[in-house]
C-alpha cells in the first residue's frame, strides 16, 4: 500500500509560498463557515517516526485561528487515565460543536505498536479496528467530520532521520512497556498497514501522505482539508436522509404485552422480614464497598424506572451503610452547554468512576430511548442508533473489570397513582411531584413499549437488565440490594 | 474551647421525629430559594475520626434534593493532583451556582494532621490559616455561603469509638506518608482548635457540634444550616453596598504618564541579527523543555500587551521548535456556561498543566482588571480586589514549583494604526481585526492607566512583569525566546 506514494514528490519553495497566500485566507474561511455550522472536527495525525507530525501540527495552528483548536496527545499516560476505560482519554478529547480536535496518534497508536510488538495478535488488532469503527461511526453520525493523516516515509529516510536522533527519543524511556521504544520499520508498516485497511471508510476515510519533502507533505495537507472541510459544507445533511442503522422494530413492538407484564406483581415482604435482610445485606455490602477498593473493581449501578418507583429509596438503602468516601450518587439533571456540545454519552463517559469507587445512578443514557424517544426530543434515526452505542459503551465499561448492574424498577399504574396522591399529602415530597409526572402517566403505553424495546435490545449477556417489581417498597429494596451483594461476591471471589 | 460542648446533650428519638417533620420541608424549600437566587453553597463537614461525619452527609442527601449537591473526598489522592499546586483539587471541587459542595475536611485537613504529627509548625499552621481566610473571603465576594461543621466527641466516647475500630480503618494505609494514619486526640485537638481560632471569621464562621448523641448532632446540624441558609436569603447584598477590599489607588492612577512610557520605543533587531538568534535561542528552549519535563517542572507564560502587539506571532516563535507534547498554547475565548458558574479563576485553575508540561496563555487572567474593568463588565468592587486574588493564585502555582512568566508586548498607537492598515490588506490577517479593536483603540488611554496599574499591583517579587517593547518585531520575539530560556535555565539549574 504504502510503495504507491514514495514518489519523490517535492514543492519549490516558491511554489509553496505562492499556494500559501492562497490558501491560508481560504483556510481561515472555511473555519469560520464550520464555526457557524457548529461543526465539530477531529483531525487525527498519525504515521512513521520522523515524518514531521509536530510540525504538521504547528503549522495548523499557524494557518487556522487557534482559538478554535486544541492539540491531544496519549503518549503520558495520568493514573486518572490508567483507572478507566481505555477510551476514556478519547472522550474526553473529542472536539465540541464548532471547535477542532487534533489527535496525536489517537485510537490507532496503541493497537498498531503492540500488534507490531507481537503483543497483540491478529484476531486482538481486527476488533480494535471493529471498535473503533463503530465508534468513528457514532461521531460521525453525531456530526463529526473526521480525517485522518498517515504521514509516510521511505525506509531510506526514516533510517537516516532515526539516525540523527530526535530530542524526544532522548527523553523517552524505552523500556518494555513504554509506548515508544523499539519500533521496527517493517513490523510496524505492516501492522499499520492492516488497520488502516480495516478503517478507511466511506465515512471515515484515511489520507496517506508522502513526507519526504516537508513543503510537499504539508501542501498535500492542506489539500485534504481544505477538501474534506468544503465537502462537509456543501452536504445537505438533513435529518431525514439519515439511515437507521439497527435492525427493523421486532414485532412485540406493535403489541401491548410488553416484558414488564411478565413480572409478578404481587410479591411482597413483612417489615419485620425486611428489617433483618436489609440489616443482613447493609453489613455485607458496606464491607464489599470496602473489599472492591481494596481490588480496585469499580461499580456503576443504573436505577431506571415509573416515576415513583422508588429509585431514590432504594439508591438510599445501598448507601445508608457504605463510607461516603467510597461512592458517589448522581442524579441525572439537565445537561450544560459543554454536554451539549457534545455526544449525548460525552457527559458520562465524563463521571466514569476510578479504580475502586462506587457511582449510582438515579437515571442514565437510558433516557436517550426512555424519556427522548417519547417525548420527541431525540429524533428516530438518534434513539435507534442510541442501542448500539449504549452497548458499545457499556461493553467497554465492562472490558476495562468495571461491575456494571442496570435496575428497572416497576409499579403498576394504580400503585402510580396511590403514590403520586400520597406525595401530594407529605410537605417534603410535594416537591417530587411536578405536572410533568402527571402528563408522563397519560403516556404510559408509549413508554412501556420504549421499556420493553430497551429491555429487548440492551440486555446483553454481560449487562443483564434486572427488572424489578417494586408495588412493595421492602420486596423491592431488598432485591436490588441482594443482587448487589451477589454480584459483588461473585466477582471478588473470581479475582 | 471543645470541653464548651461537652455537655451530653441528647435528643429522643420522639422528639427527632417530630422535628424532622417540619424540618425536612422547610429544608427544601431554602433549598429551592438558593437555587432561583443562583447562589453556591459550600458545606465543610471536619471533626474526629468516629464522630459521625459521613453519616451526617448521608442525611443532608437524604433531606436534600440530591440533584444539587455533590460530595467531595480529598483522602486518595491522583497523580493529576499530585501534579498540580495543592490547592487545584479544591478548586476543582467548588460549587457552581445554585449548587451544593459537601466537602470531607476540605482545606483544613491537611494542615491540622501534619500539624498533629509534629511535621509542620506554627508558623506553617498559621501560614496556612492565612491562605485559607484569604480564598475563603475571595469565595465569600464572589457570593458563595460557607457553612463549617466542626464535630466533636469527648476523648473518652472518641477511644471507645476508635477501639470498635472502623472498617475504613482497617482499610486505609497507615505509613508515614498517609493521611489518616497514628492520631493521637490530644495534639489533633490543640492543632485542630488553633486553626479553627485563626480561621472563625464573619464571613465564614465554625460551628462546633457536640457529636456523642447522633440525633442531637443531626438536630444541631439541621439548625446550623438552616440558619445559615436564611441568613443568607434574607441579606440584599447588592454590588454597591459591597466594600472595596484593596487600599486607595495610588496617585499615579490619575497622572498621564505610565509604566509604559518609560520603555525605549527604539530598540531595533536587524533581520540578519534576528535569524542569527532566533535559531541559537529555539535550539536551546527546545532543549531547556525537555530538561524542564524530565525535572517534572511545569512552566505557565502569560502573554498581555496591544491589539496588534504580536502575542500570537511571540508565541509561535517560542512552540516552533519545541515537541508538540510538550505545551498547549490557549488563546482566551468566551467562557461556557458551567465557567460562568463559577468564580471567574476557576477557569484557569482548570488549566493549571501537569508536571513537567508548558501551558501559554494568549491573554489570561489578566483581563478582568483591563477589558472587564475598562469596558465595565466588572463592577469596581470585583476588579480592585482581583489583584489581590491574581496575586494569591500566582503564589500558588510559583510554591508549587511552577514557573510563571508574564508578558506585556507595548506597542505605540502609531504602530498599532499602522499594523490595522496592513491586517486590512492582508486577507488572512482580516479576520482578526474586528470593530472591536477600532472601538479599544478610542480608549487607548483608560487601557495605560489600567495597564499601569496592573503592573504596580501584581508585578511581586516572585513573579515580576516582563514588559517588553514591541514596536519592533524581531527585537520583541527575541526578548521574549531570552527571557524564557534565561528563566528556564536558572530555575533547572538550581534543582
Amino acid at each position: 500500500m504504502f510503495e504507491a506514494i514514495e514518489l519523490g514528490q517535492s514543492l519549490s519553495k516558491k511554489e509553496f509560498k505562492l499556494a500559501e497566500q492562497q490558501f491560508r485566507t481560504e483556510l481561515l474561511q472555511l473555519q469560520q463557515q464550520l464555526i457557524k455550522q457548529n461543526i465539530p472536527v477531529l483531525i487525527i495525525v498519525a504515521g512513521v517516526e520522523g515524518a514531521g507530525k509536530g510540525d504538521v501540527v504547528d503549522s495548523l495552528n499557524k494557518w487556522f485561528d487557534s482559538r478554535g483548536m486544541m492539540t491531544h496527545a496519549f503518549w503520558d499516560e495520568t493514573d486518572e487515565q490508567k483507572e478507566r476505560p481505555e477510551y476514556w482519554r478519547y472522550w474526553m478529547s473529542l472536539p465540541a460543536r464548532g471547535l477542532i480536535s487534533i489527535m496525536f496518534g489517537g485510537w490507532y497508536w496503541d493497537p498498531i505498536y503492540q500488534h507490531s510488538m507481537g503483543r497483540l495478535d491478529e484476531a486482538g488488532l481486527d476488533e480494535a479496528a471493529q471498535r473503533i469503527k463503530d465508534l468513528e461511526d457514532t461521531l460521525h453520525q453525531d456530526g463529526v467530520l473526521i480525517i485522518k493523516l498517515w504521514f509516510h516515509l521511505a525506509k531510506k529516510t526514516f533510517r537516516s532521520r532515526l539516525k540523527n536522533g530526535s530530542e524526544a527519543a532522548k527523553h523517552i524511556k524505552t523500556d518494555a512497556d513504554d509506548h515508544h521504544g523499539g519500533l521496527e520499520y517493517a513490523p510496524f508498516l505492516a501492522s499499520a498497514e492492516r488497520m488502516i485497511r480495516h478503517t478507511d471508510t466511506s465515512v471515515s476515510t484515511w489520507s496517506l501522505i508522502e513526507s519526504e519533502d516537508r513543503r510537499f507533505r504539508d501542501m498535500s495537507v492542506v489539500e485534504v482539508i481544505r477538501n474534506g472541510f468544503k465537502q462537509r459544507l456543501g452536504e445537505h445533511r438533513v435529518a431525514d436522509r439519515r439511515v437507521a442503522v439497527t435492525a427493523p422494530l421486532p414485532e412485540t413492538e406493535n403489541s401491548s404485552v410488553t416484558v414488564l407484564d411478565t413480572l409478578d406483581m404481587s410479591v411482597a415482604l413483612s417489615k419485620s422480614d425486611y428489617k433483618e435482610q436489609l440489616q443482613h445485606y447493609q453489613t455485607k455490602l458496606s464491607q464489599l464497598a470496602w473489599q472492591a477498593y481494596d481490588a480496585k473493581h469499580s461499580t456503576v449501578i443504573v436505577f431506571e424506572g415509573w416515576d415513583a418507583a422508588g429509585k431514590g429509596g432504594a439508591i438510599r438503602r445501598l448507601t445508608d451503610t457504605m463510607d461516603a468516601r467510597l461512592y458517589r450518587s448522581i442524579s441525572v439533571a439537565a445537561p450544560t452547554d459543554e454536554e451539549l456540545a457534545h455526544h449525548y454519552l460525552w457527559r458520562f463517559w465524563r463521571q466514569v468512576p476510578r479504580a475502586g469507587y462506587m457511582t449510582l445512578y438515579d437515571r442514565s443514557w437510558y433516557g436517550r430511548v426512555l424519556v427522548e424517544r417519547v417525548e420527541g426530543l431525540a429524533q428516530p434515526h438518534e434513539w435507534l442508533r442510541a442501542y448500539q452505542e449504549i452497548n458499545d459503551f457499556e461493553e467497554q465499561l465492562v472490558d476495562s473489570g468495571i461491575v456494571l448492574l442496570k435496575f428497572w424498577l416497576h409499579i403498576s399504574p394504580e400503585e402510580q397513582l396511590r403514590r403520586f396522591e400520597e406525595r401530594q399529602q407529605i410537605p417534603w415530597k410535594q416537591h417530587k411531584l411536578t405536572d410533568e409526572d402527571w402528563r408522563n402517566r397519560d403516556k404510559w403505553d408509549a413508554y412501556a413499549q420504549a421499556v420493553n424495546e430497551m429491555v429487548l435490545r440492551t440486555s446483553t449477556g454481560k449487562v443483564p437488565w434486572s427488572l424489578i417489581p417494586a408495588n412493595n417498597k421492602f420486596h423491592a429494596r431488598i432485591e436490588v440490594l441482594k443482587t448487589v451483594c451477589q454480584r459483588l461476591e461473585t466477582v471478588l471471589k473470581d479475582n
